[in-house]
């Protein structure tokens, strides 16, 4: 199997209420890509928050005391704590500078998803979609009413891990693709009858967009060519771990 | 940025003492494809690990009182338990059927990375190399003296992780490229000087050839074209976090 990633660029900035729809496939089509079902679109959270108007200017933020004494001991902008806190139901860790939180959601995530960069120079916050499997629904059926193509989408956000450096794209929200591939119960090429091996596809379709859509590249979205996917009604959510699965909460 | 995943099959049954090198450039060029120092190449742990015989016929494995104690609460096999507590140096979690370490190189995983997938049909494990960047770097300088190119070189594993469901390919060593890229103090696109960014790119790119190089597809290497990366220096190690930065031990 071979696979492309291809960098959309050159998208207008995106003001709350822009048909990302139109948007993309305006430019997917005049950098001379065809559509297809088959293809998979990897869209960053960035630009589905600021379409979906969650973004929110600091100044209009009033930080809570609890707020204003945790942003002093992590060394953060008291003003995103307080959106990190109004966007989480509980608080994993706050510690060592990092406000690791379970948003609204379930996502557990550094700030709950609230983030400054590649908005306006500091001043505004987005905040992560409200649903972001609504969003990749969305954003499938109106690429297919206008090409005839019912692509895969996901919506692609940063995130750091436990135990390893770095940030790395995942998916929040899927449509049209089953975001795990289980292969329990098939037999490997050795005669193996594999046990517990799931694979996380849309978090490596994420993680592999994220090389195209870097944070300095103004290339939010990546259309993928050449995967083979299983096709579904799964969710970003199936991708969160029960609590009672999860042996590090 | 458009970036191209190839899928490089039709290598033989990997056996202790192969020559790595000699049997992925030999593929690569009957599938056609060129060499070139801006290529990337992916390659899964699995076959790494046979080419240094990193395998353990499970028959020749003893386990301990206190590995077999566990493997009845865990419900795994004890022979596989003892084999992953001999490659550990630390327990983070046994608990609901998961064994989760630290390996003497660092890696927090799942049975310390010991696994009887893709062997010989479940009668032999294949333990971790010991040390992968060293893999890298051979693997690298085997390809650059039979070709002259200088590909990037990541050695690939399949990880779990905290808080997601399923499991995504991740970088166990690099040679030539730098594991993680820091945007820290760039300015993006909307004038926001990057306060905390760091990409792991090198996780990324594993993942990306996750999609390549599943379980079934007898495709344990990907070339990867088109990738803009940086050279340098940094290994596999660099993507593990320092204890002391670490809140979820």
């Amino acid at each position: 199997m071979n696979i492309e990633l291809i960098g959309i660029d050159g998208l207008p900035e995106i003001a709350p209420g822009a048909d990302l729809g139109d948007l993309i496939v305006a430019r997917v089509a005049a950098m001379g890509h065809s559509f297809s079902s088959s293809h998979v679109l990897v869209v960053t959270q960035k630009i589905v928050s600021k379409a979906e108007g969650r973004i929110v200017p600091l100044s209009s933020v009033e930080p809570s005391p609890f707020a204003a004494l945790w942003a002093k001991t992590l060394h953060l902008d008291a003003r995103l704590v307080e959106l990190a806190l109004r966007e989480s139901r509980r608080i994993v860790r706050m510690d060592r500078g990092v406000l690791i939180t379970e948003t609204h959601h379930g996502f557990v995530c550094a700030n709950a998803g609230v983030d400054v960069s590649n908005v306006s120079g500091g001043q505004t916050a987005t905040l992560l979609p409200i649903d972001a499997d609504a969003s990749a629904r969305a954003l499938r059926a109106a690429i297919a009413a206008r090409t005839g193509a019912e692509m895969a989408v996901v919506i692609s956000d940063t995130f750091g891990r436990p135990w390893r450096e770095g940030l790395v794209n995942i998916a929040l929200g899927t449509a049209g693709i089953e975001p795990l591939h289980s292969f329990v119960g098939s037999t490997d090429p050795h005669g193996f009858s594999l046990q517990a091996t799931v694979q996380a596809v849309a978090d490596e379709v994420a993680a592999a967009a994220g090389l195209v859509s870097s944070k300095l590249s103004r290339t939010p979205v990546v259309l993928i060519k050449g995967l083979t996917y299983q096709r579904g009604m799964g969710t970003g959510r199936d991708l969160l771990r029960a609590p009672e699965r999860d042996l590090f909460r």
